[in-house]
């Protein structure tokens, strides 16, 4: 059965999109630890981060790289942190946390309670400042 | 001034040390969030992740695989996640943290009291099963 991110990335739910490309397809966390918090995922639909081949894998965080910095510049971040631990769905996804003060909670699942509006507006802002 | 990942890399500062290429170190963490806590750090003394050229980057993770395969084997995980914060020291550095069980809690600074014997134990096992 395909998995939400896959369903996600073939448009049978919806999301607040940031950019893809062949490979990998990236979206807003719809339970953000923090604002223009960011998943980015491999369209191929492999559970554990490390059993992904070498290519797939360092494409993901090249991939990566591109919407980190995106999100720097569009957020005026200190930097985005990373989190990989993917127990809750079995397709690969690294989450971009933007950090915007010192000492900001980076747990997954303490979630920032953000309107839908702002989640359009915030994932605008990136979508607009990515280059990919 | 030298980062004090450098001063490990250098032996200048003594660790649990995992394993090392030419380009890549790795050791254990001594607040480990759960045992068989690594780190895996570029010789290239950057500060922050994204900031790494994408070849230091891809080679971080492929590296960084070869050592969580290693972890996984020698400890019996149900998987190995991946933290970069990268806050604390102004030397990229990727987290591997071993999941030992569903909901073990991931968070950085929540540190496990493990004795220096068993480090050192943990650190042999993690050494003898990581092939490079």
């Amino acid at each position: 059965m395909a998995s939400v991110f896959t369903k996600i990335i073939n448009g049978e739910i919806p999301c607040y999109k940031i950019a893809e490309n062949e490979h990998y397809f990236s979206f807003l966390d719809i339970n953000p630890v923090a604002e223009g918090h960011t998943l980015v995922v491999p369209k191929k639909e492999i559970d554990y981060l490390f059993d992904l081949d070498d290519e797939t894998l360092t494409g993901l965080l090249t991939f990566s790289k591109k919407i980190a910095k995106g999100i720097d510049k569009a957020l005026s971040t200190i930097r985005t942190g990373v989190i990989v631990e993917g127990m809750e769905v079995p397709h690969a996804h690294v989450h971009l946390v933007p950090i915007h003060f010192e000492g900001q909670p980076m747990s997954l699942g303490r979630t920032s309670d953000i309107s839908k509006e702002r989640m359009q507006e915030v994932a605008e802002l990136i979508r607009n400042a990515v280059e990919l």
